[in-house]
């Protein structure tokens, strides 16, 4: 029958699909990412959402044939660990995630890179099928990368693919990880909110925390970025242009590095503003172009939202 | 008896080697680009500076197993050709290297990328041997790279590799490339030249076009740096401070990207200016790296002068 789950972990929700042989979604569930409490808790909602995500499939955790997770933090899958997850609550030091949630579902558990696991979906069934080397971009809270070569995901010693941390300007602005320069200093969501949170307050106009506001949020989604862009708000326009132009060096930087045929632009600030957007990171990178006659060819991702659950499921395959 | 041929082909001269199963150098020898004529011209050098390296080495070209070249410019080595090589006189169209080669030196003839080569006979003989995944990186005229993962080269779609294209400066200073803010605007030989003669037509104090007088050259070459280094000339010394400085945001942003285990720094500039340039370039890229407690290793290129021509050696074996 080959069931299969996969859970994509995030800071703020926890996705569960349970997925079909094709790769069709059987059955889903999301959940709120606990933020008090310890990794073990946060094993436990996972479990939760996994368990209703069978039952939607008409299904028990102990019929599927492994589940896969996505995780932030540093992922050993040999060992079953995940440590430094710093999104997550109390999870500095590794945690056998592997076997605390094969307890819970009764089957077995395989772990994987977050980001890795949405490219490797997207290189499967999405965006990237159609190409045997890509690079995917997840342009959201932080800018993560995951690169396949030649069909196969390249890991590097497990921590390639930290497309956000590329340096796109010497000695620029301060990113969220504390160096200098990198693109996800003027791209990631979480950046682009504090930038223009240090702009409202030097008396710069912004409709951004208004439009934040009456969507009942505290902090800036990318919703409220989509919203703020539609009603033409000079500072959210001034942002993410500075955003598209990151964007569009670093990742022509990395295309000139590795000539990969097509790139695909993921994740929340990417699915939200979608191809009106990706044109403009395509125009960004065409002046940095090494091999300007031969771009690769990029992409919005297809897979949206469920992209990394259903990636962590095709782990199980491995 | 299997002794193979290797000619690296570059701007200003055409080395030639003749190796022996071990990769010992058993013949060799240099000669001059010729600067005018066209492709059949350097062709003609080339077969001639092979003819002399085998004469070295006791045998005659038609004894070799076959004869590997790196090549600039873009090599197809299924078609047998190479076109655009722009440092070569009258090389835009693609011409047929590999059948005029054999048609001289009567054996096979294989063609490759010269920095490839050069970063294969590292990874194969030099200072990568150790590691499974590196990349090289070639600090001369220009910055040339070349990746190995998992053993194999990874040449993307013939394009891969060009570290120095990566964007270290949005904005930033032109590049011999005509693109702004590369690498390679700040650490190749020819850009540090052409600022070097601004600074000196804006009125800054440097001896380095008095040392390329006295040394009998027409550029500033890596020996004509070398000595203005030691001799504390302020402009060289903060030429190099920019290189060196672009070096490190490139080389770390790439290996934030590959996450290799080694890093391999050859190419004129970085072979004359040695261990205590790469320090100083490993240095720079610290405060780059993303997983800082885990750098690459970082060392100087082995192979030297000859590393080009055993490399394209190789090609042969493949």
């Amino acid at each position: 029958m080959g069931i299969r789950g996969g859970i994509d972990l995030g800071g703020t929700k926890i996705q569960a699909v349970v997925v079909g042989d094709g790769a069709d979604v059987l059955g889903s569930s999301r959940m709120p990412t606990p933020t008090s409490g310890g990794p073990p808790d946060v094993a436990a909602a996972m479990a939760a959402a996994m368990r209703d995500a069978a039952e939607e499939a008409g299904a028990g955790t102990g019929d599927l044939e492994g589940v896969g997770v996505g995780s932030p933090g540093v992922v050993a899958d040999e060992d079953g660990t995940v440590a430094a997850a710093r999104n997550l609550p109390d999870w500095e030091a590794a945690f056998p995630l592997r076997d605390a949630l094969a307890s819970h579902l009764d089957t077995k558990v395989r772990l994987g890179n977050d980001v890795q696991v949405a490219t490797d979906a997207e290189f499967e069934l999405g965006a990237g099928r159609d190409y045997s080397s890509i690079l995917g971009v997840f342009w959201g809270t932080g800018v993560g990368g995951g690169i396949v070569l030649d069909g196969k995901p390249w890991l590097g010693r497990s921590a390639a693919g930290e497309i956000g941390h590329v340096v796109v300007r010497m000695g620029g602005r301060r990113c969220p990880c504390g160096r200098r320069g990198c693109m996800e200093a003027y791209a990631g969501r979480l950046a682009l909110e504090r930038r223009a949170r240090e702009l409202l307050e030097k008396g710069q106009s912004t409709k951004l925390f208004e439009i934040m506001e009456e969507r009942g949020r505290d902090r800036l989604t990318s919703g409220v970025w989509a919203r703020a862009l539609k009603a033409e708000d000079a500072v959210a326009e001034k942002l993410i242009h500075q955003a598209v132009k990151a964007l569009g060096a670093g990742i022509a930087s990395s295309e000139n590095l590795l000539d990969v045929e097509a790139v695909v632009i993921g994740g929340g600030m990417g699915i939200r503003l979608g191809e009106p957007y990706v044109k403009k990171i395509r125009d960004a990178m065409t002046p940095h172009l090494f091999v300007e006659s031969n771009p690769p060819v990029v992409h919005v991702a297809t897979l949206g939202d469920l992209g990394g659950a259903i990636g962590a499921s095709l782990l199980v395959k491995r």
